[in-house]
C-alpha cells in the first residue's frame, strides 16, 4: 500500500476511528459499517469508507468491516502495533495526572521518564518513576532512543525543553503548555489546550 | 457581520490565532501581519486572511493588524469576552490538574464546581472547592445557570455524566474520558484524548 501522500486530515481521523473499534470490541462486537462507525464517531459513512479505502480495501460489500482485521490495519498504519517509550518533562499536576492515565495503555505508549529543573522535585517519586534533572535530559533521552515525548511544562520553559528534546533525538512532541513552539520541521507537534477548545464550543453558545 | 454560515474548521482556527495574538500583545508587540501571525501558528498567510476576512475587514493593506484590536474582536466573536462558568466532574488527577491549570485565565472561563459520585471524595477539598455529589448535579448546575462543562471521569462513567449534563442545560462539554459520548444536537462535545495526539504523529515516525 502507497501511503506515502494520505493528507494529513484523514491521517488525523484514523485514531478516533481506531478508538470507537477497540471499545466496540471491547464491547464483543465483531463487524461493524461504515454507518455504525460514522455514527460512533461522528463522521459520515462516505467520508469513511473513503478514508479507510486509501490503504486498501478492508471492507467486503454487503458484510462491512471485521473489526479485529481493521484494528491490526490501522494499529499498522498509525505504528502503534507497538509499544513507544515515552518521556515526560515538567513533573506538575498535569504529570502526575498522565503518569497515571488509563488511556495510554494498550494504545501504542508507555510513560517511562519524568523530568524536572526543580531541585526539590529531582529525586521525588511520582507513581513508580523517580523525577530527573531536565539537565541530564538530552543524554536519558537520546541513549535510550527515546522518539516521543510530552511537555507539561510551563509556558516560559517549552521553547527551550522543544529545543533540548529536539536535539535529543524526540520526533514527536505533545505539548500542554498553552504555547506555541517552533521546532525543526522533521519533529511534529500537536498540542492540548484546553481552553482553545472551550473557545471552539463557546462561538455557538 | 454575518457570521451564521462560518464553517466549523474556520471557527477552529481562531482559538488559535487568539492565542498568539494575546502572546504578542503580552510581549508587547502593537501590530502583526498575517505573515508574521501564520509563522507563529503554523497555518498560510493566505489562509490567516481568508479567515480573518469572515468577519469584517480588521487588516490595513500595508499596515497589517492592530492587535489590540483583531484580539477584542476574536473575543467579541468566540464569545469570550466575558466569563463562562465551568463545572467540573469527576474529581480525579485531571481535576486536581485542571482546578491549578493556569491557562484559562483571561482566556474565558472560571472552575466553580466540582463533582464525584465517591462517598470518599464527596466534601473533600480541591484547591478552593468542595467536591460535591454528582447526585446533586442536575440541579446545581441548573440552578447556577452552567453552560459549560468539563469531563474527566473514568470512560464507563462519561455518558450517563453526558446525560445529566445535558438535562442540566450545559450546551458544551470539554470529555477527557477516551470515550465518544452521544449527546443531544445542541450540546457540543470537544474531546481531550492524549493518545490519539500521539498516534497521529507515530504516523509520520
Amino acid at each position: 500500500m502507497n501511503t506515502d501522500k494520505i493528507p494529513d486530515i484523514i491521517i488525523g481521523r484514523l485514531p478516533l476511528y481506531l478508538r470507537a473499534l477497540q471499545r466496540m470490541a471491547d464491547n464483543g462486537v465483531q463487524t461493524t459499517s461504515s454507518q455504525e462507525l460514522g455514527e460512533h464517531v461522528g463522521v459520515s459513512a462516505a467520508q469513511i469508507r473513503k478514508d479507510i479505502s486509501q490503504f486498501g480495501e478492508f471492507g467486503k460489500q454487503g458484510t462491512g468491516y471485521s473489526i479485529a482485521y481493521l484494528l491490526d490495519k490501522l494499529r499498522e498504519i498509525l505504528k502503534v502495533n507497538r509499544i513507544w517509550d515515552v518521556a515526560l518533562v515538567g513533573a506538575g499536576d498535569m504529570a502526575r495526572a498522565l503518569a497515571r492515565y488509563q488511556g495510554f495503555a494498550g494504545r501504542g505508549f508507555n510513560i517511562v521518564m519524568i523530568f524536572d529543573n526543580d531541585q526539590n522535585k529531582i529525586g521525588q517519586k511520582i507513581g513508580d518513576f523517580t523525577i530527573e534533572d531536565t539537565a541530564n535530559l538530552v543524554e536519558k533521552v537520546k541513549s535510550a532512543g527515546i522518539k516521543i515525548a510530552m511537555l507539561t511544562v510551563p509556558a516560559s520553559a517549552a521553547q527551550s525543553v522543544t529545543d533540548q528534546l529536539a536535539q535529543a533525538g524526540v520526533k514527536a512532541i505533545l505539548n500542554y503548555a498553552p504555547i506555541s513552539v517552533n521546532a525543526p520541521k522533521n519533529v511534529k507537534v500537536q498540542y492540548i489546550d484546553p481552553s482553545m477548545h472551550l473557545q471552539r464550543m463557546t462561538y455557538y453558545l
